[in-house]
Parts: structure tokens; C-alpha cells; sequence
């Protein structure tokens, strides 16, 4: 079945409200996991929210919290998330950057004691529909071995790259330092699919492109191998640093991935001048679509470009949504 | 062979000297070059002196220039790097990123016109050294098809984290877009070995482990596959907008590459306090080197670990340099 984007935002907002979440934090979080959804991220918006519910019910998610500044210097806060919803403390503290940059030409603020903020890209679009450049990642329960390691150690601490373009069709990469995601692997093996490349190890210890055996195992494999697993361990580092907070193995020894770090960064480009090159913008993502493809026919994409698609899509024809999680939001 | 630590970086100063580079700015240039072959980055100390000297030949590194303050707001300055030598640069502008820190808690400095800084992660290494988390990164030359694409037109733009260790064995990643350098390829293709993991496409147009044959169509990977890919082209639009400086397109149409744009970031973990959470880092580190390895007998090393042994053997047994290399240099 398909449902509009208006009332996804509205059930959302209704089921939240029913948790204790005040309607103008609800409409935040609505707004953010529909958008998910809409522009084609199912796992963080729909495919989601039951869980955020269940978690505000478990203690995990404190629907009356709000964040507080607890350290600042110059262009830099810190800040406690004191467990209110993920989605709204990572927009407020993004809000804080972008008005820290609008004076400082940079701004950043790093935040403890956070919930998972859904989908990382949400912010870095943040950052560029107000003209900023967005940097900005969490870290994570532990769910991925370190290189060389055989138990989930490292986080897969989605990281997230975004820069304005004029109009309004921003670029984003939005990227975990794992290659797939267990839902992704999951989704695989439930449509009997083997993965595009190496996603991780099998029983036997052999790299593999079979989502099912690598879900058992949970030996996934970072991006670029090595690459990736130092990556996360030094995003992990930066974020628990900054934001004084719990590090990716202080969230392991929860009952469930809550009480997360995160950083989120924005960039005026205009540094104190009245624009910025936006040209150039244009001409990078030119060379880049006008690659010649590895395959005749396909096209060369830019990041972010896809969601846009898909967000024109879901909103002209609704929001794919499968009947079973509809009717168990529906029944919250 | 092999050479001390000390003599490398003399005669590097005397060759810089005989081409024009007054004295301090040739140490500069000598100790983060020799660092580099110190620490066991061979590629970008000793094997590529001689290339720097043929570019100041050429004209590509201006061995007088100084590079110059072109825009600034608050903590976000933007430098014009005048084609001067590209270590110094760096040093120059990480070096200025940290005296913004220490009073913003985040310093950034974007730098445009720049050459090639040699090992990125020297300049991670110099934030770190100065209680700071250095974040920075360079655009390249077009050496690396976008994903789904066949020719050579994003960078492998590395990318550098660092978190300092009180200890002094400091937590640095520094890593190219690219799985592989060229550099990684000739040599295992000279010694006739396989790469461990798949480094880029065959003449077939299949993924492939064979190092002379991704030498020569040049379809070299991206770490994670369309991931890494996103991540250059990001990284790329990023520092050639807030350098307002030249994008991996513009440096392809160069003779060679020179001409880069970099940004380095240095932020301050204490955040106004007095001291940050120096345990917490000890505690990542301690989680990430007790996992289980994959293969008996075999360590989980944190990234940079080995740098420190690397540097600890040469600084006692002498730096390994190949005779021919030496020679030539010595020649020059």
C-alpha cells in the first residue's frame, strides 16, 4: 500500500503525543522519520518508528527531555542529550552550528547521551538548505569486528558529507563504515539474493557475498577493509571525546543502542565574503555525471542525487509502506 | 642501505637550499619529508624527494613563495597557498587551525593553490602533538573512476583523523579514497604478487587482485565500492569550495599535479575545561586491541600503532633507503 506524506507526519505525531512527546518536539521527530521514508529510506522512517516507540515505553528514549548546554568555548558546545528523542536533539544541535557558522564561519556542537538519530543524512541536508556545508556523524553499539578481529568491537558510525547547491538538489553522502547494513542483509537473504560484493564472513571464515550466512556470523565487513575499521574507531573516538560521552563500547554494555555520541559540524562557504563559488559546485558534479559508465547505458549519479528521485516520486504516487507495519503504527 | 634519521633530513636541506628555498623553510620541508620515511611512509620521504625537486625545476612549486591569509570570519580562515612547497603549507595552515582551536575550541583553514603535502598524516601527527584532534584532508589528481564509471574522474582526496593519547602514541587514520595506491600496485606487480583484496577492474572489465592489470586500465577502487566514491567526490567539492581553490577536475587539466586544494581542522577536546577525557581514549584503544583476532597468534592494532614501532626501529637501525634512490638524490 502507499500513504502520503502528510499522513504519516500526522500518525507519527499522534502516536508520539499519546507517549508524552509535546506536539511541537512530536511534529519535529514526524517530520524528520516521514521525510525518511519519503525520500526512500524505509529503515529510518516507517520501518522505524514502532521502535521508537517501544523504546520511549522501555526508559530508553525520555519523551520530555530536552538537551543542555553543559561546556562551551569560542565556536564549540558540548551538549547532554539527557535521552530525548535522537531525531530532535540532532536537528537542534545542528540548528546550533548553523547559527554558530553564520558568525564564526564554523560551528560545532557535540552531543552526549543522544538516541539514534535515524537517518544521518536528515542533518546534512539541515546544513545545506541553510546554505552551510554539513559534517556530522554518531557512533554506535558495537556491530561490526574490528580489522583482524572476530568479535563486534567497533561501531559502524554512520558519517555524513553534504554541500549546497543553488538549486536545492544538495549533494549528500550519508555512508556507515560498514559495507551493508543488517538490514540490507537481512532484506538479501529473505529474497534469496546474494550481495553485490563482499559484505563480510561465513561460518568458515571465508569472505562472502551471502547475506545469510554473514547475518549469523555478524562478521561484517567494514568499507575498504583496514580503511574502514580505522575510520569508525576514529569516529567513535572523536564523538565520545568531544561530547564527553559513552563510547562505542560503553553502549555495548547496554541493554539496547541508546545513550549515543555524536558530532555535528557546519561550514559557511562564503567565509565572511557574499557567496560562495557555487560554479564550481556544478562543474565538479558535471565531470562526475558525464563519466563514461563501466556499463552502455547506465548513468554516472552524483550523491544524494537518487533520494531527490525518489522524494518526487513518493510524493506525487505516497509512500511505499508495507500493510503489516502500517497497521501495527496504526494500532500503537 | 640505510641512513640515519639526521642525515636525511641535512642533505634534503642542502638540496632544497641549492634550489632557492631559504633555510628554515628547506628544514621544514627536510624533517616532515624525512618524518615520513622515518615512520615508514618510504613513498612520501625519500622515494619522492626527487620529485619535488623537479617540480621546483619545472615551476609547479614555487620554492620562494609564502602562502597568504585571501578571506577570514571568526574561526574559518581561507589561505591562498601561492604554489608554495606543499609540507610547508600544510604545516603552516594546521599550524594556525590549532591557534584558532586553543582560543575557538575549533580552528579551520582552507587552503587553495597548494602542492602535494606529502603524507597527510603529518599533519594529523601535528595536531595530536599539540593536545588538539586534527581532522584534515587534500583533493588530487583525477586517478580514480567514480562508481559505475570507467575513466578517471575523481581523486583518491586522502583523509586524515587524529585523537591525541597522552602517552604520546597518538591514534591516527590517514587514508586515501582509493583501496590502493598506484604506488602499492607497481611494487606488488614488480614482486608478482596478488593484492590481498580486490584493488580495481581487469581489462575484462572484472573486479580483480592483479596489480599489473589494474595498472594499466587504471580502474582502480574506491575503498567500500559506490561508498568511497561518494566520499572523494564530498571530499573534493568541500575543500576546493571553502579554498574557493581548484577541484580534482580543474588539477586534471594541469601538466602535473600541483595546484591542490586542502582543509584542515584542529579542535580543542577539552572544550573550555581544563583537561578532556583522557581515559575514555585509553579505554577505546584498550577494547579495540583485547578483541578476539580472526587468526591465532595474529594482533588487532589500533591505527597508527604501527607507525610508532616503525619509527622507534629506524630511529634506532637507520632509515631503510634503496642505494639507487639515494644516489640520486645525493646527485641532485
Amino acid at each position: 500500500m502507499t500513504v502520503r506524506y502528510e499522513e504519516l507526519v500526522n500518525v507519527f505525531i499522534e502516536k508520539l503525543m499519546k507517549k508524552g512527546v509535546d506536539e511541537k518536539e512530536a511534529a519535529i521527530c514526524a517530520t524528520l522519520m516521514a521525510q525518511n521514508s519519503l525520500d526512500g529510506v524505509y529503515s529510518h522512517g516507517v520501518n522505524r518508528f514502532a521502535r521508537v516507540i517501544d523504546y520511549i515505553d522501555k526508559g530508553y528514549i525520555d519523551p520530555k527531555a530536552r538537551p543542555e548546554k553543559i561546556a562551551a568555548i569560542g565556536s564549540f558546545e558540548r551538549w547532554d542529550g539527557k535521552l530525548a528523542l535522537g531525531p530532535n536533539n540532532a536537528a537542534k544541535a545542528m540548528d546550533r552550528a548553523i547559527e554558530i557558522a553564520r558568525e564564526q564561519g564554523i560551528g560545532i556542537v557535540a552531543i552526549r547521551n543522544t538516541n539514534h538519530w535515524m537517518r544521518g543524512g536528515s542533518y546534512g541536508w539541515q546544513a545545506v538548505d541553510n546554505g552551510m556545508i554539513g559534517i556530522c556523524w554518531t557512533n554506535t553499539m558495537p556491530n561490526m569486528p574490528a580489522w583482524g578481529a572476530k568479535d563486534n568491537r567497533i561501531g559502524n558510525n554512520p558519517f555524513v558529507l553534504a554541500v549546497p547547491r543553488e538549486n536545492g538538489e544538495h549533494v549528500v553522502v550519508d555512508t556507515a563504515m560498514s559495507q551493508f547494513s543488517y538490514g540490507k542483509l537481512e532484506m538479501m537473504a529473505l529474497e534469496n539474493k546474494e550481495l553485490p560484493v563482499y559484505g563480510g564472513y561465513d561460518e568458515e571464515g571465508k569472505l562472502s557475498r551471502d547475506p545469510g550466512s554473514i547475518f549469523k556470523t555478524r562478521r561484517v565487513l567494514p568499507i575498504g577493509f583496514w580503511k574502514g575499521s580505522g575510520l569508525s574507531i576514529l569516529l567513535d573516538l572523536i564523538a565520545s571525546i568531544l561530547s564527553d560521552g559513552n563510547c562505542v563500547s560503553d553502549v555495548g554494555t547496554k541493554k539496547a543502542e541508546y545513550g549515543l555520541s555524536q558530532v555535528l559540524i557546519a561550514i559557511d562557504p562564503k567565509c565572511g565574503k557574499d557567496s560562495y563559488n557555487s560554479a564550481l559546485v556544478e562543474r565538479i558534479i558535471e565531470s562526475v555525471t558525464s563519466s563514461i559508465p563501466s556499463e552502455e547505458g547506465h548513468e554516472v549519479r552524483y550523491p544524494g542525487q537518487n533520494s531527490i528521485r525518489t522524494r518526487r516520486k513518493n510524493l506525487e504516487n505516497g509512500i511505499p509502506v508495507v500493510d503489516s507495519i502500517w497497521e501495527r503504527i496504526l494500532s500503537l
